[in-house]
């Protein structure tokens, strides 16, 4: 080898090893120093907008309870024809209220759909249209990486500083997923108390947390959770004052991994899952019963749903696809509304609503304006709800990774080419191009989404293709939702 | 560097590249060579036993016509539930005879479910438990590299041989998919006539064959292919002379590409596939009406089944999972028997029945006595279906390439936790250990496989691994089932 060559091939080795080295410290920074930041002008403008709410004096609308579970099918109730596992409590809250046999959570995976029913807007609003874990695992790191949000902005307003500035008592108990370092918990964003977890129960090592606080350290005791989180959702209402109240009971299960107390284990025909299911169940009854002992059944909403469909086990109902999916299956999820004296009963209603719609149905219910300075996905059910005026005009859209995928508003649904094969590689196919797609719909005569029926339905194909690019465009040009 | 060091780093080299060559070279014969190898000891012994089935004369039993689709859902019939596809003529054939609602294929896939349909064993019987595609394709490459069986071996016996050494008229059309190379064409496998295709639709360059000749050559006319197969059949059944016949009906479609004649695109509410699957029910009807003309309708006993669940469309009905998988939705198909005269009408039916069972069910009919030297695992359904006798005692597996992947016995099914999870991700999940598995489904509460009774039922879940473990055991130390 000519000496020449030599010193060619040395220099080439040292700037590759300069640039490998530089790469790693970069990665090395990003991993560890990592995180995004706020708007200043945007978070000045929401204090503004919670001042304002704050001056109008304390609120008088009604208790706010929110029961979410984390992976519940919408087929796993009695109410929603199970015929496996018993939900005696949840039944009867469908009984005293609304059922909603097509109801959406905002996103197929946890922290989106969490984003999107705190903040009343789809959750690739706020950047958070994916999947938060605990820090030092791998999806953690791959967020870091890529730059992607790690918590809630500062300048979204969650429902809880709303009611909170209203002059409501706010308390949470159960899973965040919305952020893991200040000022992101749920005590820095609107809720007085909290009392559960900051990511699912099967990332990195759970610990429990009251208010800024680990109360217990990993492995936590999984199989009593359900309790211990109905504990404090009782607590919290028999010492409520005389001010309303919003409790937001954010249930960990059935998300894996599946634990019940013993003394339940084998008891449900649903198996394990059924077993953590009527456990779920039980502790619904305890807050309802704590309602009823406190004599404020009439004073409060409830709402009961799920953040996505269900995941390796529960029931999907009739649909296609599970969590993760943008098929129904992904995003249908039991939605139950009550309010006695004030939402009829017995209602099983067929309106699309979605989890984005609690925010501004509890804001027109508190009489509290909405934010002025963002779009609110989310639409009002009060009317819907309260005075039997019809529901919203309504476009349903399913997301993954910020990216419209699909689109229902009413009888047609639009699934597009590209969307993720999380649940189902067969979609790797649609993917690269070698079925047809995009897959047009009919959920009145196929709402097992079986049969693309653009041949038969070409407007309707045109039509909802129009509205997807119109939305890509939209959300292309404007995100966040700025007015 | 120091010549001693080079000298090795230039054996080393060497050595590296010779092993390489070597390598290429082994794999390369092996890709263009490989061909299997039958027993030349059980060929005599099927001979003989087809002989002494000819020696006993020309048979006198019914005509036999079997309708296999491709990938048709269990839920895509008028009859099974369809809100979208009109199928009147496979209804009348429901109504006229007897509907099975578990009714199984073979396998959860095309070629092992026509192994198993042709023999009456399990694909694994044969070594036929996965797919075969066009030569020259990456999967036939990958066959021949992994020696697996490419044709259905010499010595396993198919219906068409049998019948025809009784002195049945043998006829196929439709899509083979048992071996493209001497001797495995249908013309060489039992039936005197053949018009159809070698392997499904999509797979290489799909030609038409007549017997042994190609009549079309690629890119054949997808869109006339039911009616061609439709024309054969009939034509087929016009010219049968006294003796009786067996007609094997395998259509192509509705396996993609989706293709329909133009005067049919976008007629029905399934979309194309519903097209597609009018379409079929159409040629269905032109060949009930040939039979009623030649006025043997009381003579022939009808079969209408396909080979495995949907695939990108289709309703697998209200089972969890489409093709390739081993839940229900991967072998739950649909299952029709008619024989007017000798099968009551109306009957909706609930016994276990799968496609292995077609091949003893007609021997029976036929009173040809079943080959001694084997297992059959199906059992004969003509008591069942004439005399009203019970069904048979019943196991259904659920193999993927070859393993028993999950057991159904009646009210439950195991499945273990280690399947091939080709049609749904999430299962590695459970492949590599984070679900507790194996699974005990009980599929009278739960008929979509979504929760995991484990707990609640302990005694059928050690019951059910027994079995799956006696399976298991019985097929490695005699996997063809050679008595």
């Amino acid at each position: 080898v000519a000496p020449g060559r030599r010193r060619i091939a040395k220099a080439a080795g040292l700037t590759l090893l300069g640039l490998a080295a530089a790469a790693v410290l970069l990665a090395g920074w990003r991993i560890a120093f990592y995180s995004q930041h706020d708007d200043d002008a945007r978070v000045a403008r929401k204090q503004a907008y919670l001042d304002a709410v704050a001056a109008r004096g304390r609120g008088t609308g009604p208790n706010v309870v929110v029961f979410l579970f984390d992976d519940l099918g919408a087929g796993d109730l009695g109410c929603t024809g199970s015929r496996a596992i018993r939900t005696p409590h949840l039944d009867r809250i469908a009984a005293e209220g609304a059922r909603f046999r097509n109801g959406y959570s905002a996103s197929p995976y946890c922290t989106g759909s969490r984003a999107g029913l705190m903040t009343g807007r789809y959750p690739v609003r706020s950047g958070l249209d994916h999947v938060l874990s605990a820090p030092g695992t791998l999806p953690d790191v791959g967020l870091r990486l890529g730059g992607m949000n790690r918590r809630l902005p500062a300048e979204e307003i969650t429902l809880a500083e709303v009611l909170a500035a209203a002059g409501w008592d706010t308390a949470m108990v159960g899973k965040w997923h919305l952020g893991d370092y200040s000022p992101s918990l749920p005590t820095e964003r609107g809720f007085a108390h909290w009392f559960g977890l900051l990511h699912s129960n099967d990332q990195g090592k759970p610990r429990v947390w009251r208010d800024g606080s680990v109360v217990e350290e990993h492995p936590i005791d999984q199989a009593t959770l359900t309790r211990r989180y109905t504990d404090e959702a009782v607590a919290f209402i028999e010492q409520a004052r005389a001010r309303p109240f919003f409790l937001y009971v954010a249930h960990s299960h059935p998300h894996v991994p599946l634990h019940a107390p013993a003394e339940r284990l084998g008891t449900s025909e649903g198996g394990l899952y059924g077993d953590v299911v009527e456990e779920l169940d039980a502790g619904v009854g305890r807050v309802t019963d704590a309602l009823a002992r406190r004599g404020v059944d009439g004073d409060t909403v409830v709402f009961v749903s799920s953040d996505n469909g269900p995941w390796f086990q529960g029931s999907a109902g009739e649909s296609r696809g599970r969590k993760h999916d943008v098929f129904e299956g992904g995003m249908r999820v039991p939605f139950l509304v009550r309010w006695p004296g004030r939402i009829a009963p017995n209602q099983v209603r067929d309106e699309l609503v979605i989890g984005i719609d609690v925010f501004p149905t509890v804001l027109e219910l508190a009489g509290i304006p909405p934010p002025p300075d963002r779009v609110l996905d989310g639409a009002s059910l009060a009317g819907l709800l309260t005075r039997g005026t019809p529901g919203p005009e309504r476009v349903i859209w399913f997301h993954q990774l910020g990216i419209a995928r699909a689109v229902r508003d009413g009888r047609f649904k639009l699934q597009d080419r590209r969307v993720i094969p999380y649940g189902n590689p067969q979609n790797w196919r649609w993917a690269l191009g070698v079925e047809q797609g995009p897959y047009l719909f009919d959920l009145v005569t196929d709402p097992a989404e079986s049969y693309d029926v653009s041949l038969r339905h070409p407007a309707e194909r045109r039509r909802l293709e129009g509205l997807l690019q119109a939305h890509a465009r939209e959300l292309a040009e404007n995100p966040r939702g700025w007015k």
